[in-house]
């Protein structure tokens, strides 16, 4: 485990863009998966000021996201499409590199990323709860692959995804499950700000266990987990 | 081979500085080989104003220098004082994490290298002639390994590096052969200019040719060539 | 997880001779972490039997013991005492390439692994309580890396030692943890007898939890099970 | 480049039946391109009997042959009809995971393999003439990549491989180019016999020139020579 405490969320966001750029510009296929949400917002930022100003060939760069709430009667549902407004769209990358996980072929995608070379790198952040993909306390374990979860009509999940969302959402999403993170070959987890404070350090230095899911993130060979001084200042050391 | 193409000279230097942050970052002892010189100057300012702002155990992060000029009553030749000033000193390297190469250890150098995992990345220029590290045209072979070439007292090369440094040159210089530097896990070659637009024409287009040291660089499984527009201005693709 | 099912024990060696003569016949430093014991005999045989008509230079090829346990008045403790009359003795393996864990060192080595480049290579078999090195059901936590617990003079632990060995363990044994292990970056686990069915079924397709160490083992991205039909026998697939 | 000398020419065919073998028991998938020939008759043997005791997953190993010689009206040229015989067939490797190279496809299988990941291993021998692969002395330069070469009807190479084979080749045969094959992950390349006594010790000991096409092959990062006694008989050392 490698623990990089920086100043600032710039800085978290710019060793994150240095992390995914030297996975692109290497000379062989990339296979990325990259989170959405509000702590990439940075690095997306940084990535695309850069590869603006560059020319490359990006056919080898693919895209799986690693989880999806897909909404009824969408074509996207909540994570690809707050990555393609964050990152593919603008990036205009190529839709024969984006290889959307969603609740139709969730059975059989993992069989794809074995075919497909594995993942290179997985950048994700860490929920409030401890939470990774949607790995939630209660609703995993750490030998899950990629699995499904229902959202009960109704139920307190399915109210929370339909405020936040405004759409309804469908009957069930879909995740990486903690075996199928680990088996990434490099793993970057950031986190920014005194909200993730405490979680980070049941994360990093409390007991491994399902209660909190991204506490297995500790055991990966090559795990780098950025944390700004916020996020970082009730770690021990 | 992997070309990529940047506006400018900072894009260069910040993609090359991502490129070692990456290899800094990750969850194992990495050995590096970077260049000194002008054509770095960019990178390292960048890796120095980002590690200033950030807190992470250094101590896995080894630094080997790829050639070296001694000069006569000096501690240091021509490379490593380039880079103590340039970088090693400014990030406060620790000096058991810098491994110097010198006309007293290369027989043993190679032996080293093995020992110590080998080098995860070269960060190199090319010359306006062709070559890489020390390897001149007509004083290297593709098949060297790291070696020692003269430089007799009175001769071309000897003036040339008494003017340019004002100090006086040893009997002989070392570097890093063609072998050794295939041998690295990745390798960077960076150029920027007009003034490198030919050279890098015939390194990427031309034959590859003891003639043109640098051609044979492209022979890596893993090599990224890093050319800002002007110095690709030449290139057919 | 890869699973491999083998006709019989004899195959079973010969894959994992394989896996260990493919590290030591790659150009750079490899550093193998062998266990003792009665699975590997049948690997050690073919190992010395194909490095007898085999003329290398071994100097890249490093040793590491991932266990031991001291005995009092002894210069080796029973695991390296058996891995040198295994193999490094017969191997002819110099001493250089053998670094010791004993219960002196155990505090730093987990930093010179780091410095080291890491562990390239783990081959462990599995205890019926479902042990791996000495990560014992209750004494061990899956964020260990490398640790000590104590031996009271007098416990069963104690007598049992003394009674298998004929000798007088000391206060205290040694292991790489659950992390230290999981950082290797190729993991072979072999199983074989019908000894082993039923703790190599909860190792694979039990919970993974700390009451069988041994099922953290399947988080590693690139594990491979190696076990002849008695020991898979009573696997669902 | 690591050399490895063997006893004799079954020894060679265990260690190299020994780096294939590992490759495929590895929890990823994994791209071979494996040689026809005399050469690793020993080689399929040995890995013929172990798989056919072994039960595994194998829809994870791809096959890539890195040259081909067509036949006019014959569905395969004569190299995928001797990987077929010697190892395809009797291992009952499924179609899809075999991606064969052809006159018809070769100027998009450059892309191809990218896509597919690269390769991981290349085994091959080395002619008497110093060729590799089909990169013939005077046929090939270091720098091409996957490429196809005539057969002019009545020439000398058309008489040869008419006679030798009783079939009519084609118009052009098509092979994998010395980049290309520096690109693989892994190099193995063997040699028994003291027929092959002379080439080895130009193609390791001599100057790295496109007159012995094999000699490039010292430039790869991580190759393996595996000679036995006789073929390796005039080597300095």
């Amino acid at each position: 485990m490698r623990l990089v405490v920086t100043k600032d969320y710039d800085t978290m966001s710019e060793l994150s863009a240095a992390i995914v750029l030297e996975k692109m510009l290497q000379n062989k296929r990339v296979n990325l998966s990259l989170t959405a949400g509000n702590t990439p917002v940075g690095m997306y930022k940084i990535l695309l000021e850069k590869l603006a100003k560059t020319s490359m060939d990006m056919s080898n760069i693919h895209y799986y996201n690693f989880d999806e709430v897909p909404f009824v009667g969408e074509r996207y549902g909540m994570t690809m499409a707050a990555l393609n407004e964050a990152f593919y769209d603008p990036a205009e990358i190529s839709e024969e590199n984006i290889h959307e996980l969603n609740a139709g072929n969730y059975k059989t995608y993992g069989e794809k990323l074995l075919q497909d070379g594995g993942i290179d790198l997985i950048v994700m952040g860490v929920g409030a709860d401890g939470h990774f993909c949607a790995n939630m306390p209660g609703a995993t374990s750490f030998d899950r692959e990629i699995f499904s979860v229902d959202i009960p009509a109704g139920s307190d999940l399915f109210k929370m995804l339909k405020e936040t969302s405004g759409k309804t959402p469908a009957a069930n999403y879909v995740t990486f499950g903690p075996r199928t993170v680990l088996s990434s070959k490099h793993l970057l987890v950031f986190a920014n700000g005194t909200s993730k404070a405490e979680i980070m350090k049941e994360v990093l230095e409390g007991p491994i266990t399902e209660e909190i899911p991204a506490s297995i993130l500790r055991m990966h060979p090559n795990v780098t987990f950025i944390l700004d001084e916020e996020a970082a200042s009730l770690l021990e050391k």
